[in-house]
């Protein structure tokens, strides 16, 4: 890894305690990474971004500042970056995918609070994440009560801006999304000093466009009987999508993708014959958070699809590129973003069918529902997930988990039971 | 009691289940309100209430059934008793305050969810809450992940109206308030064939204030240096309240606060002088759960206020009755119920306002912020609460509990500690 001590003393980190961070992470990705056989050779550019995950792309949004752009971070994929972008700013992920970051985020949040919450926090409250020491401004959403209030946690440091999700789908909840966005538009103007245009926002909203083709296509490979791609190397992508640059990000995924369709034409597996095939379902798994996919396909399973932020969430379905006012275009930003089914939305049917369709379209034999500690909403909501899922016929697991590795091996056994139990 | 058994399996309830509770009950009721000495005579018909909990409200809200009136179960300060009262409807509470109802509802809930929403559901599901049974339509909200997301299993079996509180507080918020607010109207007149209009309107504002200042009345009592009622006992009428029919509630209130004047002018206290009077803030109190109060009050303290929807965020500011047009009505209920301060919105200075305030004018010599496990909202919260009440030098202890009573030895040990850390 090249040398970013200097970058990261400048932004105020505390260099000492990430240095713990970088000593244990390319060894965590060596581990279930590099240890795979027969990875397509492209994805050499995710594992140089993972490897410089707190380098490269930071020295980008540096440089950006530099020129007098600005950098949002954002939590959740409701948050429309088309906004952000279409200012000429960046936006850009948080950190929140470690244990290494959850004792800090209990210094001030309860311990019964979600991991990702806890190390998100912790992240900014301990200064050992660069991407929260550069963001200008967070801009937070009111998808669940842990993030709605350590928003308010973060705000005493840095500008925070929150858009009030509605919290059920009725064709007035579209139109008051549709006016946060006008809010937000506002509010980006405002920080940024750039006006968002008609063109510059249909530009924007191209490039993200570009980006959920990108992943739509590469998840159509995992519809293959034969899967040219590892699950857990499509996660790394989808995770690497919430921090890299949209443009180039799309490009190389892209050029993976172009590899993976001589793959199939080889008839390329990286299973063997035979593979159960898992869909997750539940909350986000946030860089470096690869502890189930790589149970799975470490115990005769392969992961196909991941109905979740980190999955089809992110990219299913795309704005409409044919509006040409901003008006217009921000009314179809909601559309598109509305159309997402987090179980933050009261009735969430929408879910349910989309995890029984997916099903379907990736030929999974089983669905494990996998949910992040104390998070209310996907465990409540997976009482009815699983009851559905059994009803439509297709095995179904539940876990709950969180970022320690404690539970590494109780889990291996009842996923290794689970998939024994789909050859049965 | 008289016996309501027959009513009870005509409700269909599980009888045999219900009458271990009502084994319990009295005994629980015995131990925490009739050993006081002492206290006003008014108190009897609170004690009756009590004592027939189940029996002579569900009794009369059948007899409303029968006479083709609708009942409508509610959840939370936030719903607008009004509108269904200006329908010839009546609102009454639900269960959800014992650890009796929790079993029940941990058959569908996660057990990591608040027990008040567990003992709601269990309540309902286990079919030994005759509230439950009568209600022909329960009217839900989303001001808390669990409880937005409890309102889908319900929903199950009995028509739930669930109206979208907005999570932040700007003025569209407010008009967004008095738009569910008016699709309520149009929910409640369909539903009971009832028209609701500015007369009928106006009646109904103008009994629920009643029942604001009878609260309002009694609480001022407590601000006495020489305290005529103890806090449990004002907590039972808080409780009481929901469930009660409103203008008797407030004759019976009013009866009780002559009484009390009567005590202050003769001098009366219900405790030792010297004792220190305790605040409670944090999440609702739902009746049995009269734990804290009984801790603090035998414990050398008197609850001399309690900043929660059971206390000061039921009654507290009147709904404007000068307006004439049902619209101009709705937004001037849409005002009111927007003005109180519950944790599920962000960010919620005006909830630490109100502690502060409430605090000088009840003259109180330490606060205890006392939550629901698993509940989130006033959980994160509870940081913010405790660190600027230690700011404006009024001592806080933060405490966490549920309702069973395996760590009450822990929290007298700890509220002693406080209170007699308080006379130092």
């Amino acid at each position: 890894m090249a040398d970013y001590r200097k970058m990261w003393e400048d932004l105020g980190m505390d260099v000492d305690t990430h240095d713990q961070l970088c000593e244990v992470l390319p060894q965590a990705f060596g581990d279930v990474y590099l240890s795979q056989e027969n990875r397509p050779e492209s994805m050499d550019y995710y594992n140089f971004v993972v490897a410089e995950i707190h380098g490269v792309r930071p020295a980008e949004l540096i440089e950006h500042q530099k020129k007098g752009g600005k950098v949002f971070g954002t939590f959740c994929v409701y948050v429309p970056d088309e906004i952000v972008f279409a200012a000429d700013a960046i936006a850009t992920g948080l950190c929140g995918g470690s244990q290494f970051w959850v004792p800090g985020g209990e210094k001030v949040l309860p311990t019964n609070t979600c991991p990702l919450i806890k190390a998100s926090v912790g992240a900014r409250l301990d200064r050992t994440c660069p991407f929260f020491r550069i963001a200008d401004m967070y801009v937070g959403e009111t998808t669940c009560d842990g993030k709605k209030k350590a928003w308010e946690i973060l705000a005493e440091d840095v500008p925070v801006h929150v858009m009030d999700l509605p919290q059920m789908k009725r064709e007035k909840d579209v139109c008051s999304w549709a006016d946060e966005i006008r809010t937000f538009k506002k509010v980006v103007e405002d920080f940024t000093g750039n006006e968002i245009t008609a063109e510059k926002l249909a530009a924007s909203i191209h490039m993200i466009n570009n980006k959920r083709k990108a992943l739509e296509r590469l998840y159509a490979f995992r519809k293959n009987d034969k899967l040219p791609i590892s699950g857990k190397d499509v996660l790394l992508i989808s995770q690497i999508a919430f921090y890299d640059d949209p443009t180039r990000f799309a490009e190389m995924t892209n050029k993976l993708c172009d590899e993976l369709e001589q793959r199939v034409a080889d008839g390329i597996s990286v299973f063997p014959e035979g593979t159960k095939r898992i869909m997750l379902t539940g909350t986000p798994l946030a860089i470096p958070n690869w502890k189930i996919h790589n149970l799975v396909e470490t115990s005769g399973g392969a992961v196909v699809c991941e109905e979740m932020c980190t999955g089809t969430r992110y990219f299913e379905r795309l704005v409409d590129e044919t509006k040409t006012t901003v008006d217009e275009q921000i009314d179809a930003l909601a559309e598109r973003y509305m159309g997402i089914n987090c179980a933050c939305f009261t009735p969430n049917h929408g879910r349910i069918d989309d995890i029984i369709r997916l099903a379907k379209e990736y030929k999974v034999d089983g669905v494990i529902d996998v949910n992040l500690k104390f998070c209310s909403l996907y465990d409540v909501e997976g009482y009815t997930v699983e009851r559905e899922l059994q009803k439509a016929g297709i095995p179904v697991l539940g876990i709950e988990t969180d970022y320690v590795d404690s539970d590494a091996q109780q889990l291996r056994t009842r996923i290794s039971a689970f998939i024994e139990m789909l050859g049965a």
